[in-house]
């Protein structure tokens, strides 16, 4: 088999790979990120690049003509048969996009999560913490082993059994005498068990640092956090390097159990994202990764099977089962992250395949069991994640709302990122529009915080019916039927930045009325499992990426969200990493963590009919029954 | 620096070394094992070889002008110049020595050792075992993870706090996917904390099985045991690969401590030998290493921490502290053992820096603390290690015996190998002498054992005073005075293995009465400090492998044992590699095995004036005070 060199343009990079690899993934290998959503299958088009020489085997795919007729080629089947020469359209290049850090988030949501003092109810006991000791030289008379003193005055400090590992053994007695008999000792304390996990000699000036981690499939997060003060140092965030094996933990899920290596793939795509993090708030800390000595990592159920490593396949085949849903605690080196190598690792545990550690830690963090008041917490992505629940109990359910929140399946969707339309003003009489997008860029597409907006005022303005469909029979320039469809126009080509009109049309809004039936569907399917009633609901927190961009009047009145006081609404941030810094700080929020995935009941919705019955009823703008939308003119 | 090759002959084997590597290295290189007890200091004289051909670079060392003579030169101060040709004499070989199994026992110890029946008194409760399960398959109703599914049915199967590594987390849900929810678990179980340490799809009929360790500072020994029915199928023994390191634990601390790599290389030294055994036990009984679950260790104190890795340059200097005296279970592939990576490695517990875990293992099997009877344990070496107690008390030391008792510093002295000396008979009137070798092997030199029985019976014909001066007054051929010395001719050179005269000379005696009066005095300290006479002692075992080949009443006539009743002796082998047997089979047993340990009081014969004054009154035949043996006639 021959070896071939594959070039890159413009960014000129070169790598040399086997005959028959593909383009897709010599393209990873020289460090290029192309998009694709569908896991190299062939069937999403996102790869498309031009081949500008050289020779290669192609296989069909879905290309669109005009693609096809311009040269592109789809990276995934397109496969290595000599030296090749790539040029990679900027459309195909995965761009760094927003990812969800406290920083990002606007004023009034921050004022919100100000609210919820961290620790508050929980006392500062972290996950680790330092110990300095002045020990009693041995004598001929009290000679007792090193080990056997450094645990007699240990156990005066902390309370638990007290291990040590063997590497820390290995240097014990050189540190206890390099201190002349004073040392510092780095403890993790969790579950009852307290580990020596790191010694130096005498009184050290060094500090001991956590870090807090969501892994979320799309964007992960990491807060670098001091164990002294329980304060957060520094915050990064960057897209989760497993988007190129495909956008949801669906077609992720795929990759993992059909490919070759898949699994290892993947699960080296998101250390190396959590490595790339860590090391940029490190460096960028002057903090070695030596002195890191617990992570705590939240994400969903998939996310957290490929960190560890675990193999996902069966949580996507029915009945939908995890490996594990509380997930033994692993040290750093075991899974590759470079932090101090006897650093712990734990991981949030899930309810179920579908309602993961990240929700676990939104509970856990937002205090739903702390208080009578019934609580509605959603986070809403490719899945709706929700628990329903006060101090006595808790219900949860996921139904998969499909991409279209995230830019999916919408003819100009796109994730949130700089020039995607948010906002969308119409004009009730002319029907001219005015949009906003992200950092004021000229538009590109339209994220999932827009497109709900424009639905909601294309409904208000008359210009879609209950069930989403267009009235065709008013003249508006902006609305035209096409070959296949009827579609509107938000902004016209000459104000884009691809120069191409940008269109909204009548199966973009099925789309989203879909997803959005979905989640409400959801909301309702556990009321209804426990008897209540949408009002009896205290409050109702947002959470996750989505969430933070989402408008509650426009999402009313479409029917994602349910018809009550404005004021139950709260916006709470990304409560996975929050939960997992909570966490980090106090061994009891942990051990809370792992109660409530316990106590969490989880409502599977493809049992029984109740989930569908609700999911067809809300297939309407904003609802079958308008009794529950008393706000929203029908 | 150039490389240059290393021929060794007879055994015509060549390697490549650096220029500078001493012939010494480059023969361990060349897996040649060269006899040396200083640990490479050029002090012992016993690495002589050779070179026939070729550039050396010789530094000084002890070597004998005869030697010199003759074209030696010590191996260990010999350093690789060009290329060399080296011939190896056979007396500075390692040769292969006998090793205490059980099966080498002579016929009557045999018959003592079954009479302690291993498991009396505890419960079957292996530290490994396996448990077949058939398990619900997953419903979307009862939906829960494959690892809370497990763990749950487990729960009906063991108490204690269940476990699972990555590892098996990893192959989770495949292996009861392919077993059709049958699957066998193979557990491993101790102090309360139950680990899944093997998964296999459906019923197995794969055993599980354990190994039994002694590390001795001489021989390794290990038992290949059922986990199922707790029966021994096997046993295999060797010398520690560390000898050529130094004989003693001291020249190898010094080795472990000064030589750059010399904690590496003897820790690799040692586990490298276990490997060896029991790659040779799995092979020839047809048994996959990954079938090995754990494993029981039990050594002195320097050799546990040499196993583990841990320095022991603090257990030889005052106050002779060890870094640890319990020990954390590791995994194999922590130290490199090959058998199942995931398998534990436990270590028994260790008093003192000179009191181990052999000696604890020992106290264990033998029930010391499961009777009123007051016992005596001795396990006799180049350090005397004894405890004496019953079921309330336990009280320990160690003195240093010196090499004598394993031919250390002896002229003719050699350990107890073929063609070894091992009984002697002197005619009272002709003073003529027959001899007895171990394996009736033309003679080489004298062991332990024969040069007690030489003594004792010396002294009986009246040839040697009760300070061990010879009556050189007396007209004997076989007496003759040398240029410094007086010497007793046992074989004459026409006899022997290697032409020459073996003889026994004063100093040898003095040096043997040094070692004798040592361990005396190590029995009468722990007798002083409790307060109790030598008759109060019920019963006397004697230990280990030096232990094996006595003779009680040579012992008790030269003073090195006490003047009891005889059928309070009784020798019980090699009571560390059972002890490790037992608490395979038996939780409880390991469990008061760390109790023994902590319980044990450590008499540091170093403090104070007793075993000095002791020790003075010891150094005649058989003692000062007469009154303490009056069975020998003075």
């Amino acid at each position: 088999m021959g070896k071939y060199s594959v070039t890159f343009y413009p960014d000129d990079v070169a790598v040399q790979v086997d005959e028959g690899v593909s383009l897709f993934q010599a393209a990873s290998m020289a460090g290029i990120e192309l998009k694709s959503t569908c896991g190299n299958e062939g069937t999403c088009g996102r790869c498309a690049i031009k081949v500008k020489q050289g020779k290669v085997r192609a296989q069909d795919g879905n290309l669109s003509p005009r693609l096809r007729r311009t040269g592109h080629v789809l990276a995934c089947r397109t496969f290595v048969a000599g030296n090749v020469v790539v040029e990679i359209p900027k459309d195909s290049r995965l761009d760094e996009h927003q990812v969800l850090l406290e920083t990002n988030i606007q004023k009034s949501q921050l004022l919100a999560e100000k609210q919820i003092d961290l620790l508050e109810g929980f006392e500062f006991k972290p996950l680790c913490r330092k110990v300095y000791l002045e020990l009693s030289p041995p004598t001929k008379e009290e000679n007792t082993s090193d080990w056997v003193r450094l645990r007699t005055e240990l156990k005066k400090h902390v309370d638990g059994e007290l291990h040590i590992n063997l590497g820390n053994l290995k240097v014990l007695a050189e540190t206890l005498r390099l201190g002349e008999w004073t040392v510092t000792v780095t403890l993790a304390c969790h579950n009852g068990l307290v580990e020596v996990v790191h010694l130096e000699p005498g009184r050290s000036e060094r500090l001991a640092y956590g870090l807090a981690i969501d892994i979320g499939t799309t964007t992960v997060v990491v807060y670098l956090v001091d164990m002294h003060t329980g304060a957060v140092i520094d915050k990064a965030g960057t897209y989760n390097k497993q988007a190129r094996f495909g956008d949801d933990v669906i077609s992720r899920m795929i990759y993992a159990t059909s490919e070759p290596n898949g699994l290892t793939m993947l699960h080296q795509a998101v250390i190396g994202t959590l490595n790339q993090l860590a090391e940029k708030l490190l460096t960028r800390n002057g903090i070695s990764p030596q002195d890191v000595h617990v992570a705590v990592s939240a994400g969903n159920t998939t996310m957290a099977h490929l960190f560890l490593g675990l193999p996902p396949k069966y949580i996507r085949l029915d009945p939908y089962i995890p490996t594990a849903t509380d997930f033994p605690p692993v040290k750093a080196h075991e899974l590759g992250i470079n932090i101090n190598p006897n650093a712990w690792v734990l991981n949030f545990p899930a309810v179920a395949s579908y309602v993961g550690g990240d929700i676990v830690s939104g509970a856990l963090v937002t205090r739903i069991t702390h208080s009578e008041q019934l609580t509605l917490f959603i986070d809403i992505g490719t899945n709706g994640e929700m628990v329903l629940g006060n101090k006595d109990w808790l219900i949860s359910c996921a139904c998969s709302a499909g991409p279209a929140f995230e830019g999916g399946g919408i003819t100009f969707g796109m994730r949130a990122m700089k020039g995607a339309i948010e906002r969308v003003e119409i004009d009730p009489r002319t029907y001219e529009v005015e949009v906003k997008t992200i950092g004021g860029y000229r538009p590109i597409g339209i994220c999932g915080s827009g497109l709900i907006d424009c639905i909601a005022k294309l409904r208000r303005v008359g210009l879609i019916d209950r069930t989403g469909k267009f009235h065709t029979d008013k003249e508006v320039p902006r609305l035209r039927r096409t070959d296949e469809d009827v579609e509107f126009v938000l902004v016209w080509g000459q104000e884009t930045e691809c120069g191409k009109d940008i269109v909204l049309t009548e199966a973009d809004i099925k789309n989203l009325i879909r997803s959005k039936g979905a989640v409400f569907a959801g909301i309702q399917s556990l009321l209804k499992t426990v008897q209540l009633d949408v009002n009896a609901i205290d409050r109702i927190l947002i959470a996750g990426g989505f969430g933070n961009y989402l408008n509650v009047s426009d999402s009313v009145e479409i029917g994602l969200l349910p018809d009550v006081s404005p004021e139950k609404y709260e916006f709470v941030g990304n409560t996975s990493v929050k939960g997992a810094q909570l966490a980090l700080l106090s061994q009891d929020a942990f051990r809370e963590a792992e109660n409530l995935g316990r106590m969490m009941t989880y409502l599977e919705l493809s049992l029984g009919t109740t989930f569908m019955d609700e999911f067809v009823s809300a297939l309407f703008i904003p609802h079958t029954d308008l009794a529950l939308f008393p706000s929203v003119t029908g």
